[in-house]
C-alpha cells in the first residue's frame, strides 16, 4: 500500500467517502467529479496499481459489484442504460493509481460521448495484431 | 439466443470473426471497426443482451480473459495502456445487443477522448444519489 494512496486511505477510513456498498473485496463510492447522477467507483480493499495489477479474483469481484449497482442505477434512478469503464496508465485517462471501475449510469440525453467514430479498420493489420495477442504469453 | 444475434452466430461459427482466445464461458475476437490496434471484444457463449442480463460468473469469465489481453497488448503491441468499457442500451452506445466487454489498447497521442469533462459535483445531489443505490435492492 503507498503511502500517498487516496483510494488505499479511503479503504482504511483515513478520509471520507460516500460509500454505497462492501464486501470482503471490494468498496463501492461516489465519484466526487461525477459524470452523471449516480456516477460510482468500485476498489479492491488490496491496493493494485492497475487492471494489469489485481488479483483477478478481486478483479471479478469488482465487476460483480459494478453489475450489481448498475442494476440499483436502472432500478432505482430510473438509468436508461450504464457505461462500465475501467482505465488503465496515463495514456488511458487514468488519473489515480488504485484500480477503479466506473459505474456511470446513462440517460437519454446526457452529454456523454463516444471516445472513438468507428470505421472498418484495415483487415491486414488486424489479422496482425491478432497474430500477436494469440501469440503473446 | 435470438435467432438474428451477430455475436451468437460468431459463438457458433456460423459468421467468422477473427478469434484470439476463448474459454469454456467467454470467446473473444477482433473489433472490425477498432478503435485503436488490438482492440477486442469479449462475449459470453451464452447469450445475455447485456450487463443487466449476463450470469455474473461468465461476467468475472469476461473480465478475466479481458485482463489477459491487456497484458498481452502491452507485452505484445506495446500498447501504453488500456481500456476496458462495457456499454448497456442504446443510451450507452450498445449497437449489438450480446454482451461484450470492449479492450481497447493506447497509445500515447491515440485520438480518443475521455467521455466526459470531470468537474465537482454538486454535493447534496451525490448524497441523494447514494442513498437511492445504497437503498435500492
Amino acid at each position: 500500500m503507498p503511502d500517498d494512496c487516496i483510494f488505499c486511505a479511503i479503504v482504511a477510513g483515513d478520509i471520507p467517502a460516500t460509500k454505497i456498498d462492501e464486501d470482503d473485496r471490494v468498496v463501492a463510492f461516489m465519484d466526487i467529479n461525477p459524470a452523471t447522477r449516480g456516477h460510482t467507483l468500485v476498489i479492491p480493499r488490496q491496493h493494485a496499481d492497475n487492471v494489469l495489477e489485481i488479483d483477478e479474483e478481486d478483479l471479478a469481484a469488482a465487476v460483480k459489484m459494478g453489475q450489481r449497482i448498475a442494476k440499483r442505477a436502472v432500478r432505482g434512478l430510473g438509468a436508461d442504460g450504464v457505461n462500465l469503464l475501467n482505465s488503465c496508465g496515463e495514456h488511458a485517462w487514468q488519473t489515480v493509481f488504485h484500480f477503479h471501475l466506473h459505474v456511470i449510469p446513462r440517460y437519454q440525453g446526457d452529454p456523454l460521448q463516444l471516445p472513438w467514430i468507428p470505421h472498418p479498420g484495415d483487415q491486414e493489420d488486424i489479422a496482425a495484431a491478432a497474430a500477436v495477442l494469440r501469440s503473446t504469453s
